[in-house]
């Protein structure tokens, strides 16, 4: 059985190319994994959240297991082939805390400013806090840069725990935040350069493009 | 060598039992695994930073690997002997969906509570932001009451993932949110009743004790 994962068949313009499922496209792409996807018109639905109980995409399926969480499908894909994780356990705890650093310790963050700027753009709280929101962000984001040092990675080779945090980092906006992090830009760049990410997010973006466009975008 | 972790030498009363070594703790109890504490004054200091980046507790340290993040360590220790993770791939999966699902789509609810609650308490947007704030925390707590059922644990036995879960929903309101579903109050209970649960917490609770008091305490 060729594993499978979900996700939406339809997702307003400025979610096309971050839909979560893009983690889960991109370690597949790394490992050289075949995979396809099944479409939901909707996450909230009873049938939708025996599988995910929070109503969210994507949900991973193979012969052996059931999962959610972006975070742990990307492990368990980086499990079944080389590409993802070193191959020394002490490499592959250190892979781990990188995907869990992301988040836990760096998403929160990134949410927080998405919550203000976006989703509650219009509640007469998020203008007041935004500042807060901004600066405990850049905190983090300083730390993080700090961690990184002038590596390539956040350790030896690329890894489940960089994916993730490239994953994390897309969100953070641009110009106005990480900007001032040159070194993570350009980590961030670096990540996302890689060819597995390009056809990942190619695919994603395939999916949302108009009918009439969509053979232009996957060919 | 026997794996040692990190925590501060000194917290706020209102923080005493709730430091983040206690997972640590619980999983070196759950696993009968031998471990030592080291005390740092502060975790903001270039030294400690250059195992913790974003200058929290615990680190962990053993003859093999360093690592930060509560839910790496606990996966880590778990790893080393039986008691926190099923012997079956599939099953580690789960537990280790548990984990992500804990830390990354129940805790930042629960923190932005905390956060209104205590940390930004004095913040003119803390009060009005409020009731958005207990909202999407009940959202997400039903939606892990409806994935618990009527069972013991969230999978077949007690793993790393109820470890981190019980951990993230200690810091709950009890009476104000939490009594709400009785199911998640009962398995917080559960979790917490555990032996080796009581003996992370008196152990944690004993550092903080006045000194006049700690022989009493750690009797």
């Amino acid at each position: 059985m060729t594993p499978s994962i979900t996700t939406f068949r339809w997702v307003p313009p400025f979610a096309r190319g971050h839909v979560r499922d893009i983690r889960a496209r991109w370690a597949f792409e790394e490992t050289g994994v075949a995979y396809h996807v099944d479409l939901v018109e909707s996450a909230k639905t009873p049938e939708h959240r025996a599988f995910q109980p929070f109503g969210q995409v994507p949900t991973y399926r193979d012969d052996t297991v059931e999962l959610f969480e972006s975070g742990a499908i990307v492990l368990h894909i980086a499990r079944q082939a080389p590409g993802l994780l070193p191959a020394d356990p002490p490499g592959r705890a250190r892979a781990e805390q990188w995907v869990i650093a992301a988040l836990n310790s760096v998403e929160p963050f990134v949410t927080d400013l998405v919550t203000v700027d976006l989703f509650q753009a219009d509640k007469p709280w998020s203008s007041t806090r935004r500042p807060a929101v901004v600066e405990a962000l850049r905190a983090r984001l300083g730390d993080l840069a700090a961690a990184l040092g002038d590596k390539t990675f956040l350790d030896d080779a690329f890894s489940a725990g960089d994916l993730i945090m490239a994953c994390v980092l897309r969100s953070v906006p641009r110009n106005e935040i990480l900007a001032a992090y040159p070194t993570l830009l350009a980590y961030l760049d670096r990540c996302t350069a890689r060819p597995a990410f390009r056809k990942a997010l190619a695919d994603q973006l395939a999916l949302y493009a108009p009918a009439d466009k969509r053979a232009e975008v996957t060919a």
